[in-house]
């Protein structure tokens, strides 16, 4: 099995160098790196990993992100400036630079870039409507009472997302919106809903988008999602009843597939699989493939 | 067991009803409530339950959070005014007001209240710092072009903190902030990052705090915390060392409890225990609680 994409986070995040502005100066002048991006898309060394030049080469008063240590030296990135910084996520181009990156370069290279996007989209304090600006090492936002701002301080945010599985009559039940490709399935989603467990985020949108009772949630494993900063929480649940009440402005299908559907469509080049399954970049790839082993 | 505080919301959250103004209208016409609340805190009714009003009785241009239908009635919440509806919630009121209230009270007035703190601390744009209108019934603020905003939408904040117990040759360890009561302990825990697992989140965390190194993680349950709106992501890890390195500018103690320490702690009215534990609407307790009977 493929390590989880985005996971495994090679750098030592060093959370108390980030409220010491001493240790993260001293830091920068030694041998900093500052992580090479095209907006929030990275730019490749020779060998295929993320490029990095000296931190020196930021632009001037551009706010930089203390990302970690690694073997001692920091490294940073530094916030795209005004604009939106990556209009074009969800498009190709972000799967072909990032497709080859060795694992631990993708899990640097997702928390960098959650980080950068959520500031690039928060320059503003949501409370009083002034601008903020960077602190603790690029891990929060200020709106500063010394420049006239309310006090307010901001953090970087990680929606929680509930992705799971339904099982019934040893079959699986997948769905599809009408954005994916032609004939992909994977797992129905739904962010955690404040005054939600995780389990009942999961009934919940079962039910909402494919009519269905969910019984016994377990957690499976989780995953950093960086478009733009969701944290993955893929789970199981059983179902009592195929019976299906598709909610068609949620999504375009939803459909139960037998162990041999899926055990085909997860087989690499199979051109008879009843349906196209998701990337392996995506926990609903692993949870698939958990399912099937299990 | 008791149940966990706040989860076992007992409203359907009717999602395709915030997206519908028309049918939101017609059920606000019908019989609607409102949830009384003083601030962020609610206010009990003779039986010591939430109390509610007719929806008509919310201030004139007050901000709206459709909750969800009960019994095919629609409850609604009005965002506190301007300024910070609740700068006490860590005080013994809001426990002296909730405390009693029943289960799926608390449940109900928890979603409510991460939802109304989320909307009147987020008045404004992020982006462009423009004021913002709540959409989707409450679910959402628009900062609309139509009124000169740069057309971001907003969504309602779930902060997801791994909250976890550690194990080492049978003893478990807890951990104490500052502002804790005397000889309180509890179970560590901190924020989920962006670009973590949530496993991930856990070995840092006690690590950081700890000095301890966490293998084979694993999840036990989830809570929604309403001050403000956090996802409590339980979890128990295990260490191979009982050694310590305590981060004092994080926590001022941890410790490691026998199981009779924790069993004697958690037995309610004991004079001798070791150690305070955590209370019963924290999942803390519930974590010690699952730990004491597997």
């Amino acid at each position: 099995v493929n390590p989880i994409a985005f996971a495994g986070q090679p750098l030592d995040r060093a959370d108390p160098v980030r409220s010491d502005p001493e240790r993260l100066a001293a830091l920068r002048a030694d041998g900093a790196l500052l992580l090479r991006l095209d907006g929030l898309l990275p730019e490749l060394d020779e060998a295929g990993g993320l490029a990095f030049a000296p931190v020196a080469d930021a632009a001037p008063g551009a706010e930089l992100v203390f990302l970690g240590l690694r073997a001692g030296r920091a490294l940073f990135a530094a916030v795209p400036g005004e604009g939106d910084p990556d209009p074009a996520y969800a498009h190709r181009r972000t799967w072909g630079a990032i497709a080859q990156l060795p694992a631990d370069d993708l899990a640097l290279f997702g928390a960098a870039r959650s980080v950068l996007d959520w500031h690039a989209r928060h320059r503003f304090c949501a409370r009083c409507g002034r601008p903020t600006a960077p602190a603790k090492g690029g891990w929060q936002r200020d709106c500063a009472k010394e420049t006239g701002g309310c006090g307010a301080q901001h953090f970087p945010r990680v929606d929680p997302v509930a992705i799971m599985l339904v099982e019934c009559e040893g079959r699986v039940l997948l769905g599809r919106q009408s954005r994916f490709p032609p004939n992909s399935f994977s797992a129905l989603a739904g962010f955690v809903e404040p005054g939600e467990t995780i389990e009942e985020a999961v009934a919940r949108e079962v039910l909402e988008e494919a009519g269905v009772r969910v019984r016994d949630v377990q957690y499976i494993g989780s995953q950093p999602w960086p478009f733009p900063s969701q944290l993955m929480i893929g789970c199981l649940g059983f179902a009592d009843s195929l019976e299906l009440a598709i909610d068609k402005t949620e999504i375009e299908d939803a459909r139960w597939f037998t162990r041999e559907d899926v055990a085909e469509a997860m087989a690499k080049g199979s051109d008879s699989a009843s349906f196209v399954p998701p990337p392996p970049q995506a926990i609903a790839n692993h949870l698939l493939q958990w399912w099937l082993e299990r």
